[in-house]
């Protein structure tokens, strides 16, 4: 497999994809027109809107976008197409439209071939075993919240580090993912704004300016530097 | 009806419920047992020990606490209760036992009947139409979102204003609740920590120290006043 998921699409302060451009470029190379998956938008810009705001990236690396939602055959525009990208919003919303129109593997199988895979933010979500450790909120209740388990472990994007100046009794990040292994003996890797994900065969590492934060069953969180393998 | 539903159970440096100790002795005026909801509980704490927590602060009222795991008849404790307490905790683990054990209607047509309901957090959750305004993780998949509508609206507990020095690309609240109107026409009561719901018959008011956040579909977001009727 050939799969790049990122945390974030943006830094703080960066454009669009801009940080990832040179890992892209690997991931996406021979390949000169990706397929964009924009489902997980739900509102503030349109399917059209966003599928602009991705060719204007993709450009500079002469890869051309086509967006899912323009095919009548959903299914056949997976099958036909050489890459996939699919990006940031809401996760119970991108995963109730992938499962509803019945894609949601074949994507995976797809992507099993070898075909490469961008997901940030939702878009890398969904290549964990399943949704559960989404920071998104349940706007929409989807069929189930299996995904396409790209990776063999969940994965909390945007993962932040609590606040210890916040006078607020919400739950920390933290908190929510050890909830979440008192449910699902699941690993969960916490990536940091600025860090991805990059399976290449059977190989994992975890990439990027940040350390990972490792979650598992029964043990204390850890820490792993970039380009530690995992999985 | 007879319901406080508050957005947290306990301010900064504050004691368990009591901010809202006055509230409560309003609220359950005559009644010397309530029945306690522990479901949303995912860890950390065992549900005995989430009840002991909760019968420490209601012997200061004279009231006793039976919790609703200890029965083996789960219905049937509902029906014999004079009162209800839900604490907080992971909405989609309270939702998911609530439903699957064939709880959530029995709860709501008995709080109908004029029973006192008081939710914190998650227990506030769900006296709303449903759960898709919740912070929580999805840990667990519920057959359902849908909740009591003990109210005409639903709730986003433990509401937070953005904070314009975070340098994180992660959803804001409002940005959340703005996508859930998107996908539904539904009122979210935005209740910062320090506020809460009050329905006393037909009459539901905003009520605490704080200013209350109000989000309609097609309307620029609004602030009411403690004691301001709504719904």
């Amino acid at each position: 497999m050939n799969v790049l998921l990122a945390s974030t699409s943006t830094l703080y302060g960066g454009n669009y994809l801009e940080y990832l451009k040179d890992e892209i470029k690997t991931l996406f190379q021979g390949i000169d027109e990706i397929l964009f998956i924009p489902f997980a938008r739900p509102g503030g810009i349109s399917h059209e809107e966003y599928t602009a705001k991705v060719a204007v990236f993709f450009e500079e690396l002469n890869i051309k976008v086509r967006s899912l939602h323009e095919f009548e055959e959903m299914p056949e525009a997976i099958q036909n197409a050489k890459a996939y990208f699919t990006g940031g919003g809401n996760t119970f919303l991108l995963v109730k439209t992938l499962l509803e129109k019945n894609l949601m593997h074949f994507l995976k199988e797809n992507i099993e071939t070898g075909k490469p895979y961008l997901g940030t933010s939702a878009g890398s979500n969904i290549g964990g075993i399943n949704m559960k450790t989404t920071n998104d909120m349940p706007i929409v209740y989807p069929p189930g919240f299996e995904c396409m388990e790209l990776v063999p472990f969940n994965i909390n994007p945007h993962y932040l580090d609590p606040d210890p100046l916040l006078k607020h009794n919400g739950e920390t990040r933290e908190t929510r993912i050890q909830e979440f292994l008192t449910q699902n003996d699941i690993i969960v890797v916490g990536l940091r704004e600025g860090n991805w994900i990059r399976r290449i065969g059977d190989k994992i590492t975890v990439e990027g300016s940040q350390m990972t934060r490792i979650f598992e069953k029964g043990k204390e969180p850890y820490e792993i530097e970039a380009g530690s393998q995992i999985g």
